[in-house]
């Protein structure tokens, strides 16, 4: 029997926090899920073979870099994002509105949509919220999101509630411009650092018939108390029995504290970037291989570990390989950090279930 | 029962062409062979499961990038160099011979050995033939080289000369610095471009008691004809029951022809290093992903080939890699290179164990 796609099952909660799974068009998730970040259909020098290996089971790529290259017509044309990209568990894809914040430079807002000058060739490309529904369907992918407008910290409370009235504006004009239900489609809350503005924002996405509401426009500068409150009037505000996903969120303890404010979903970049800059996520913190202390230790990474890294080579050559800029050293730290990421939510599910995550909680944060 | 290290056993030829096996302290593995490079003790993105994916069966790493960094003493303190990289196959190590020419504004030549500026730290290191033989025998690893004087093309015949007289002198002293029989050693034919001097040292060096002979100083900027005729006079004066190494060399055409010759076994950067710049080796020579023409094209790269990469990408996606920067793609071109190498390893052997093999190198070559 095939489960309806978008059915969001909660089959725990241990305070406010849920274990549960949502239903997609390429297979069903467990949640709390942590996403890998594969923004142009590749996560960071890893084959989905290896995603499939350490446990991953929903990746996140983005809207607005795929438009761009290669174009989703191409990757339509070609059988969708999972043949192109050879992947065939569920995808989310980001909508663009983060590319709002962080390409401030290289756009232009109205109220139709956003003109980028391409980060490629310089090209102008508009962003409607029709046009982000049209690419992400034409990709295909399992989990949509609408375009909004993610602002930076420190914006002031009249300005961002105007923001806000655009991404509301948006997210209306987006669920009205999905032309099939293979995709879900997920609102997001915005409200930059206000109580009010993000109550809000929960409150009037929660009367329009999304599959899932995300938290956006947090993780952009401002201090981790702020992300803990906004987290959580946006968690409270939002209904129970659909899936909540806190964008590009966060370190080990972030997404712990998350999960205790009733967030099911949490994408970032932290466990591949770092292992560019040579850190590995260990059970007591983290280490830095570029430190020389590194370049005679005989033991694995981590030896609560069990990923290809850590069976198999010893701090030593992993250090060797980033001191030489051997690529296969950060392939290595790569897979070490996301398997370490998944065997944490694996261990948050599965506190939930035991209903002693609060306990988990503590004992993680300190 | 255990085969005695160092038995090469010529199982079949056909003309000059040999099928063979060499026994070493880490297995046999079947001539002729391609040795794919791992100069700082890591194949250029690929870990040591992808590698026995491919079927190499022996691997070349580098005495003087690893005894620069991180030093063969770690490295046999922490168990040696297979244990090191995670590599239980043979390993030949080059002797720092071709850094004579590589890195020759950055070195001294005497009597006695090399002193190298390190390309590290400018820091002046001192290598003799005896201490290249010690640095390989802490390093653990299977085949040895001597050190010589590689030159470049254009020498003219007395210098080549001169220099061929220090290369037999240390090729003496490498092998009464031996101290275990683990290690087998190969002696190598200098001797520029010249007849009379290759000649001369291959006699020279069959008359010691070498376990293998390598060809070197070719592939420095020769015509492809002088290769041919060079390769040809060394394997005419080398022992027939002692394999034959040609160092450095090269396209499949040029494996092929010296195959042809009486070559046994092979290294060459040019299936990693083409793969950083973007082209796959295909049985019709080769296509560069950069090229444009590639970034709408469903088929896999070869579809002869069952490697990973041509079993689940497109070009297309490979291209879309490539011109993303994502790593990924040239980790998937290295995989397919390589494959693409060692199955012409294969084929090679095939074809002279059913004494076609000049049919095969007459098609091959054209």
């Amino acid at each position: 029997m095939k489960e309806t796609i978008g059915k969001f099952t909660i089959s725990s909660t241990d305070g406010n926090a849920r274990r549960g799974t949502l239903v997609t068009a390429h297979g069903i998730f467990n949640t709390p899920a942590f996403m890998p970040v594969g923004t142009q259909a590749a996560v960071k020098l890893l084959s989905p073979d290896e995603l499939l290996e350490l446990n991953a089971e929903i990746i996140l790529c983005n809207t607005y870099h795929l438009s761009l290259r290669p174009g989703e017509e191409l990757i339509g044309k070609l059988g969708g994002l999972h043949k192109f990209m050879g992947w065939n568990k569920p995808i989310l894809t980001d909508s663009g509105g983060f590319q709002i914040y962080s390409l401030a430079k290289r756009r232009k807002l109205s109220n139709e949509g956003v003109t980028f000058q391409s980060h490629i060739d310089g090209k102008s490309v508009f962003f409607s919220p029709e046009r982000v529904i049209e690419i992400q369907e034409t990709l295909g992918v399992d989990i949509m999101m609408v375009l909004d407008e993610c602002l930076p910290h420190g914006v002031d409370e009249h300005t961002t509630s105007k923001s806000l009235e655009l991404t509301e504006n948006w997210a209306t004009r987006s669920l009205a411009a999905r032309k099939n239900q293979n995709g879900l489609l997920f609102g997001i809350v915005q409200g930059g650092m206000f109580e009010k503005l993000r109550t809000r924002a929960a409150k009037h996405l929660s009367e329009q018939a999304f599959d899932g509401y995300a938290i956006g426009g947090l993780s952009v500068g401002e201090p981790t108390e702020l992300l803990r409150e906004m987290t959580e009037v946006s968690t409270a505000h939002l209904p129970f029995e659909k899936p909540r996903y806190l964008m590009g969120v966060g370190t080990p303890q972030d997404i712990v504290a998350s999960v205790m404010l009733g967030v099911d979903m949490f994408d970032c970049v932290i466990p591949t970037r770092n292992a560019r800059h040579g850190r590995a996520y260990i059970e007591q913190g983290h280490i830095d291989l570029t430190n020389s202390v590194f370049r005679t230790q005989d033991q694995p990474l981590d030896s609560a570990c069990n990923c290809y890294c850590c069976k198999n080579f010893s701090r030593a050559y992993i250090a060797h390989l980033i001191h030489s800029n051997e690529l296969l050293g950060i392939r290595l730290l790569t897979i070490h950090n996301l398997c370490f990421y998944q065997r944490l939510m694996a261990d948050i599910r599965a506190a939930i279930s035991n209903r002693r995550f609060i306990e988990f909680s503590r004992a993680f944060i300190g």
